[in-house]
């Protein structure tokens, strides 16, 4: 897989000096914006050179066998450059072309080709109808028609961090990457991988278990082999966030006409996923709004919450969602309320603690008082930045959850602009609604919890290995 | 109760020079930001003048009876003042004070005997626990400790607009200002109501049905009178958008110790409004999210829709979306498909419309081909803004939507940041999300069905006025 996202020569298949051609994009992006080190070759029907990579007609000519070849021609002429492919013994194929079995029986008929001369031939195949691999710390991307002049395409290269993506769509994965530019967590992967006909997600999902990644985000239009992917999932150490289309049947239905997705039950889909410890997300924004209370945070170890507002009415909005969520509103201990009362400027010492206009030294008394409460396992603090030694406040409170090893999901009531800026500028992870503070603190206590439920499951299979029973059984 | 929004004089109870006394703020908001021309007295134990205030030291001192008394003193003060208030002739009143039934039964008591003196002398009070009233018509507010150098504050009485608000909460009436800077929706005027001992929502909803008021939008922790409120609603010729918190045991708690809230049973309270024709808010942010549905788009009168999207995924997201929300995608006639498939570089001719990188024209023609088709009620463009000219074609779109009488709730698939500065600077109603979009058109509806559905009934009750019987039997 690892030639997938850090190859030391690539064949772009389709790259031309024709206007608006798109291979050329991909060319540009490698030589004059990611300073590419290894050789990039340019296959078109003039075999002319793009942008000083040198040009072959076909790929049979080129000097080498390069490690990965990127096609993004015409489909009818797709199944040919595959059989090119094999006879000169290239391995990985992203195929970025439109056309195949999303769009009808001719389709299917070039698919069902494509994938019998790659088996044959020991090729990997990912797409086709994607976008292909980007590499933030290999500094590679097979993207095509990415503008990298986008500030946010830059972050993305200048910042690696420790999120990785699959997905389905390369819409959503622009979204979700022009989306991360305004928060914490850097990117480490994202796949694009459309149709899906050989590299899937499962296969991803272990590819990830061996690099940087720690959190993967997954978006998916239907699923080809669901035993895989939930063997996948399971097995997985980190935390696998999914969010998949196709609830009804009529988004099963658009999904069809996009990447050829057929959409599964949804209901069995759900189950399968709580049993692989797969946290399903409720909207695509889920994707780049939740990781940052795993890269962020400790995990939510028991549900058990402290709120704690300068703004009373989001005590009782809190109070309402935490319940909604399953977690729970903490019972303060008596000697938990007495030291409140002592931190001063306290409304309310019951849980949610509402404060008035007070000191920063309020503000850090009372995050201290609740993170060290054997009866809070986590804290969600809805401040209003209404003066700036709040944000100061809040910097303070990130050292004392990892001191503490609970986590806080930080909402802060302002404009949603605003809050945004502040988490940019700042780097404290700040959730923009409240609701997604809550539903953070939800999944990063599924996620435990299911984690400690398979590390018991593992146990019992290490057990269970004398007997030679596959690890699949067990699990699925 | 023009008095309360339009006072031609005022005194505040509670204004000093003092450091950090909040009176002083209304009076330095009105006199320094708000240049507001009538007579500002402050009463204060020394009698001295705060900001160019004429000062007394008693109510009873004034040389003539105010339009409206502020008061902003400690708890215990109140009674007496209004027991002036009511000899000096004063009748109408806003205590901005907070400690009465929201803090135990000292403070239940002094109520009950603000409410006797009250009543006996013809005065409406406003409040405890509350900021009182902002105009923007009027340059007007009452509002403690409000910056006015805020840029959004600002904003607020430059642009005037057509949203009134009822809020029960200071920092949640602050929370919704601040992020209308961002959105395109003026305010007309906001009352923080607090404990409401006699000013109540049901008496506002009213008052705002014969000023510029276009759109109702209410934050309440608890319902005294739910008959008067449903009443109010139900005649209500303007949409009531209101968000009530307390669904829970514990955010009913919670409210209690906050404005002394008693949230009432949520089903037979969901129910109710249902009958009353009020839309539910699902979250603090749809209060001001939400109105510009209404505010900047005709009503969808039916509730077929046709997804229009530059980015194929977001067709099966709207599709799901679309049906979840008990809305439907509309069926494309054969002859609407054909005007499609003409109208070029259209990947999919049926619902969603998916289209890949086209021209200006492309995307003009498809929002008319749609927007004038019978099958189809309202539109859901999902545009992702990748080049300029998609802002420009949503301008033309805007104009569409009126000339056909049908609205299009607009999301652009970009990172929430860009949208949210797009909105801004070219004044186009975009959706921050792709549910809230949705929520928007099923919001429309609902109202619009809601409307008929009373509009029947009132002709029906205009017969039955004959037998005396009084409106409200009828309606709740």
């Amino acid at each position: 897989m690892e030639r997938f996202f850090d190859p030391k020569s690539v064949v772009v298949v389709g790259a031309s000096n024709t206007a608006f051609n798109l291979g050329a994009t991909i060319c540009n992006m490698l030589k004059d914006y990611l300073s590419y080190t290894g050789a990039v070759y340019a296959v078109n029907s003039k075999g002319e050179v793009v942008n000083g990579c040198p040009g072959y007609s076909s790929v049979l000519e080129l000097p080498q066998a390069p490690d990965l070849a990127i096609i993004i021609v015409a489909a009818r002429n797709v199944p040919g450059i595959i059989h090119d492919c094999a006879q000169k013994g290239i391995k990985r194929i992203i195929i970025e072309s439109a056309g195949f079995s999303e769009g009808g029986e001719t389709g299917e008929a070039m698919q069902c080709e494509m994938d019998d001369v790659a088996r044959k031939n020991g090729i990997r195949i990912m797409g086709p109808n994607c976008l292909g691999t980007l590499s933030t710390r290999n500094k590679f991307c097979s993207f095509y028609g990415v503008n990298p002049s986008l500030v946010e395409m830059n972050q993305v290269f200048e910042s690696p961090g420790t999120m990785s993506y699959i997905i389905q769509s390369g819409g959503v994965a622009v979204l979700v990457m022009e989306s991360l530019y305004y928060d914490l967590i850097g990117i480490n992967k994202v796949v694009s991988i459309g149709n899906k006909c050989d590299v899937d997600e499962a296969d991803l999902i272990d590819y990830f278990q061996s690099d940087a990644t720690e959190v993967i985000g997954i978006y998916l239009e239907n699923i080809a082999d669901g035993r895989k992917l939930m063997e996948a999932a399971a097995r997985s150490r980190k935390p696998v966030l999914i969010y998949k289309v196709g609830k009804t049947k009529e988004g099963a239905m658009a999904a069809m006409s996009h990447t050829a997705g057929m959409a599964n039950n949804d209901s069995i889909f759900d189950a399968a996923c709580r049993q692989a410890g797969i946290i399903r997300l409720q909207s695509i924004d889920e994707l780049h709004s939740l990781p940052k209370i795993f890269t962020e945070m400790p995990r939510l170890k028991g549900k058990r919450i402290a709120a704690f507002t300068n703004s009373g009415a989001f005590g009782s909005i809190a109070a309402d969602l935490l319940v909604q969520a399953g977690l729970q509103m903490a019972r303060l201990a008596p000697q938990t309320q007495e030291r409140l009362k002592k931190a001063g400027q306290v409304f309310n010492i019951k849980n949610p603690v509402d404060i008035g206009p007070a000191l920063p030294q309020t503000y850090l008394d009372i995050f201290e008082i609740l993170l060290s409460a054997d009866e809070v396992d986590g804290l969600l603090p809805l401040l209003s930045v209404w003066q700036t030694f709040v944000i100061d406040c809040l910097h303070e409170l990130l050292k004392m959850c990892k001191h503490y090893d609970k986590p806080a999901a930080i909402y802060t009531p302002n404009a949603i602009a605003k809050s945004i800026a502040i988490r940019a500028k700042h780097k404290i992870p700040i959730f923009e609604t409240s609701e997604q503070a809550v539903r953070a603190l939800s999944v990063s206590h599924t996620y435990y919890a299911s984690l400690r439920r398979r590390n018991l499951l593992y146990d019992a299979m290490l057990q269970d290995d004398a007997d030679n029973r596959p690890i699949a059984e067990v699990v699925s």
